[in-house]
């Protein structure tokens, strides 16, 4: 994935190059990648071709490294350290990470629309309309808008669990979705079973997020642990305690492996990301 | 337009609400909505139907609309007036803004992907690739960031046009581009042509913004006057002098003209912007 978003983003070189060499900045040389890895595993079920799902998955990858970049600006989380770095406008500047932001948004719509990503254009557009829909204002966007508006609010778990159905959960599903598109379809049981997977890991995801933000340092989590206490957030870990967020954790680990059993041997990828997701240190 | 974006934004009794209703600040009650005319316009060469060419001419105003919120944030041009009403991280706050931008920059692509545009999908991922390729790091937000490297240096003639083509000239490329594909095809010298058309506007109205800059009152710019100067920004009237830009708009102007001469009656509309373009007075 390193090699293939390094292949597919501005060259440095290219004008106008400090935009360009913040871009990449902001996506190499770091994350853990578990959405383009989620698009493999996923597309190993319809046995579709390698390059385009290196494709889908980078697109997708773009819009969680676009989020990161907004997300650490000084108006949102004001963070200063990503992946072990000085965050992109620590590195760079306020306004250069800003349009680094829109330039990767803008990156990712146009590789969906721009490579040839399966055999029909239309279902093509339905992977764009898949993504959009899971970045925008009714996903992604609107799972951090929910965000700010509970920044010193005590949220229930059901309220919770539906902010980050939208700013996490919303596009781990899309990757899956998009890396099976790329391939043959799934019949109707498969479809159903995947989206129950990859719902159960997105909340999962963020449960274990908030187990360790409370709980790893610094040094390992390469990022500013003990945010959310500090700016007063809702969590798993508040709202439950951080023994009944692990249970809960287990739980959607457990459900999620059980989603994929009708596929047999061919979701053998897919299981070890469930097990990284939940078992994960960093 | 009003009403077809209206329309087309999410509803503000959606969740989350306060972003909805931030996005509809931000893209209704004001513009001069160019980009969808010249959509429109460019679309009566093609027999585009209204439908389809409304939703193609809301994805390029929604880009505009997402480049403005962003370009007036404090780390960016810092302006709290636009279209005569506060601006969007004025109006709410900076974090609602930013995200604001990032979901209209969504939207827009969302629309092109998701609803008929044409009679063939692969036309609409030339549409959606187009969009995509105007607003990204080689079209308009690289304009933007050749822009910020600008401020306080000299700019050659060339430079500053160079960074208009791509932060003005590209999107409005794109309007005329997406109306022309809601139809029939074009043929090639009519591309050309009318490619030509699109290129003299994007530059002229670039110039008589910079001339509307140094000469207007903020009251009937609706936006704050004299900002180029106070922020050391390198302008056509910097650069030129006021009456030689004007000549230069004016000679844009003619070219402009000039290119619609093989389309006869059917370029009105576009001859009408033409002279909008460069006649107005905000």
């Amino acid at each position: 994935m390193e090699s293939v978003l390094a292949g597919l983003l501005p060259a440095p070189e290219l004008a106008p190059q400090r935009l360009h060499k913040a871009m990449r900045y902001a996506v190499l040389g770091g994350g853990k990648r578990v959405r383009p890895l989620l698009a493999f595993a996923a597309a190993e079920l319809t046995s579709a071709p390698a390059r385009r799902v290196e494709i889908a998955a980078s697109a997708v990858e773009l819009i969680h490294a676009y989020s990161l970049v907004h997300d650490d600006l000084p108006c949102m989380d004001d963070d200063d350290l990503r992946r072990g770095k000085p965050t992109c406008h620590v590195e760079f500047d306020e306004a250069t990470a800003l349009l680094v932001g829109d330039a990767l948004q803008t990156l990712a719509f146009q590789l969906l629309a721009h490579q040839e990503l399966c055999d029909a254009p239309a279902t093509q557009l339905e992977m764009l309309k898949h993504l959009a829909i899971a970045a925008g204002s009714r996903g992604m966007a609107g799972g951090q808008a929910i965000d700010l508006d509970s920044v010193g609010k005590s949220l229930s778990v059901p309220e919770l669990e539906f902010m980050h159905i939208h700013k996490t959960g919303a596009l781990i599903r899309a990757a899956v979705k998009l890396g099976t598109l790329c391939g043959e379809k799934l019949d109707k049981p498969g479809e159903a079973a995947l989206e129950h997977y990859a719902k159960c890991i997105g909340l999962a995801f963020q449960v274990v997020d908030d187990i360790l933000d409370a709980e790893a340092p610094t040094a390992t989590l390469g990022k500013t642990a003990g945010k959310d206490a500090e700016q007063n957030k809702p969590t798993y870990v508040t709202l439950l305690g951080a023994a009944t967020a692990r249970d809960f954790a287990d739980e959607l680990h457990h459900d999620a492996l059980a989603a994929l059993e009708i596929f047999g041997e061919r979701a053998l990828r897919l299981r070890q990301l469930a097990d990284f997701v939940v078992k994960r240190q960093y």
